[in-house]
């Protein structure tokens, strides 16, 4: 029996659960959702439709889950406790600090409903905190190093953006080579944020703009660039088009430890992800996770979880015996 | 509360399993049996007995869980099955053909007892099960490749004891570094066993044995050696004692797959350990599976599991709210 998914926001992260969808057997598109005009969105897949957000509530009982993308800022802490009365609902709320506060809401909201909701789901909070978590119950005297990219970081990208006299930008934040290779050795260093990683920019400025104090200010903006070594090339509108369209990201979760009476044995557990397409491997965990909530439910579970708390199995569209003898 | 772990049988395993019974706060060791004389066994712990197998029975209620550390080959597929109808176990068969047949008495003798078995436990089975599990749900149009070392494989050692002439001997099981970057460019190779591991081995033979068909027979050996490259080095007992008394071990799980509309986007999902102690590390994983079976169990669950059926927090002694705020 398919499993019938309704995608909530029709961006990056919209358009990549519904490319997900038709990769998985067992899943399909039941309808789109957006607060957008319906008529202006025009989707992939052939007979299914794009409804006002409006209409959501309609569709109770006839969707099995609904994948929200959005964003974490303003919309998911509204939405997602929101849809979670009515459906199981999964989204990739990523914003760390107020996880416990929106895990609380769609918790009241799923136990209310009798749904499952999955929050956070994706890579970075998803697989990598998964990897911190496993890594950290194998080996409980250790030390955890996480970093990321090579990528495009979206948020660096509109910071520059919003200096005057720059057109378009693209930002990658990038892995020191160094810094990772000494955390492999297992000699446990203390990085500090300029050791970890370094910030490339590639701007297109206006015409006549001072390229001089573009560079200054976003090399010594706080928080953004100034804690780290960032270099800054200034492009023409048609090379970034041309050589910066894509949203690749990834990064590594490694962490070592010591086992034995005396602490002669050292260990390094490391995941690694190289992705041509942040939001298209998103959403492939995110649709992993609509399965097993659909699962989950079915089980007799309801309420607020994160990937912590699905068995692994559950994400899976294979039973049990076949995963036992295939992939054990 | 503390987990009161017993510890069943007392060779590399047992004793990594008392390693990390010390290296987690929320477990204590309960007991030691063995089918050798219990006198003739002296463990670490302080205040600790061991038992003879044959008293085991006198624990049932006395002991969370125990921890089957026995061969494959004989004893799991008759312990395990036999203790799990009195306690909580954990075990580390991994013979992957009879996975099937094993589980299925352990599930019959854990649910009639009312218990949970976690069998499979260790990584690969294990760890590295549940990243080619995860990796497939994310990536369903992909394709999966383990590589395993450098690390010490017992049973090709052990073949190389057997022959004619050798005193002693260690297998080193070697990944070839082009196979890997082939796998990780993407290009989805199809690579022969030859392509993807070469074996070393270091001899010691017995003097005025003829080295040449000892290295021949190591060589032609059918599957062991013969489809492999393989080095043979002779060395004296005193350099083989020296240089080769660890068991370090290792490997390799790399996913590559495909996603958007039309496959436009690559990814590659890796997952890597470099172990100075398999035995030390296998018993990391199979500590955390005995507290979460015991979790499981808590929670009214019976019967027999993989790690795919574990939820991964359950592996962890820090609550949901805990395990959220600080590692998703």
């Amino acid at each position: 029996m398919s499993i019938k998914i309704g995608i909530v926001g029709y961006g990056n992260l919209g358009r990549g659960v519904e490319c997900a969808i038709a990769k998985n057997p067992d899943m399909e598109l039941g309808a789109v959702f957006t607060r957008r005009d319906p008529a202006s969105i025009s989707i992939k897949t052939e007979g299914v439709k794009v409804y006002s957000y409006n209409e959501i509530k309609d569709f109770k009982g006839k969707l099995d889950v609904l994948i929200i993308c959005g964003g974490s800022a303003t919309d998911l802490p509204k939405i997602t406790p929101e849809l979670a009365k009515d459906f199981n609902v999964i989204d990739s709320f990523d914003t760390h600090a107020k996880v416990p506060e929106h895990f609380a809401n769609v918790d009241a909201a799923a136990k209310a409903g009798g749904n499952v909701a999955i929050i956070s789901c994706g890579w970075d909070p998803g697989m990598f905190s998964l990897n911190r978590l496993y890594a950290n119950c194998i080996l409980p005297d250790g030390k955890d190093y996480t970093f990321w990219g090579k990528g495009v970081s979206q948020g660096h990208s509109d910071a520059i953006r919003r200096i005057e006299g720059v057109v378009d930008a693209r930002q990658y934040t990038i892995p020191v080579e160094a810094a990772l290779e000494a955390v492999r050795s297992g000699s446990n260093p203390e990085l500090s944020t300029r050791e970890k990683h370094t910030r490339e920019c590639f701007v297109v400025a206006e015409e006549g703009a001072d390229k001089a104090r573009i560079e200054k200010e976003i090399k010594e903006m706080p928080n953004y660039f100034a804690d780290y070594d960032t270099t800054v090339h200034f492009i023409t509108k048609e090379e970034l088009d041309r050589d910066h369209a894509g949203i690749p990201h990834g990064g590594f979760v490694i962490r070592t430890g010591q086992t034995g009476w005396n602490n002669e044995h050292k260990h390094t557990i490391e995941y690694s992800l190289k992705l041509d397409s942040n939001p298209e491997f998103t959403t492939g965990v995110l649709a992993a996770c609509a399965r097993a909530a659909v699962k989950m439910n079915k089980d007799g579970q309801t309420g607020c979880k994160s990937m912590f708390d699905v068995p692994p199995a559950a994400l899976s569209h294979y039973d049990g015996d076949y995963l036992r003898a295939h992939m054990l």
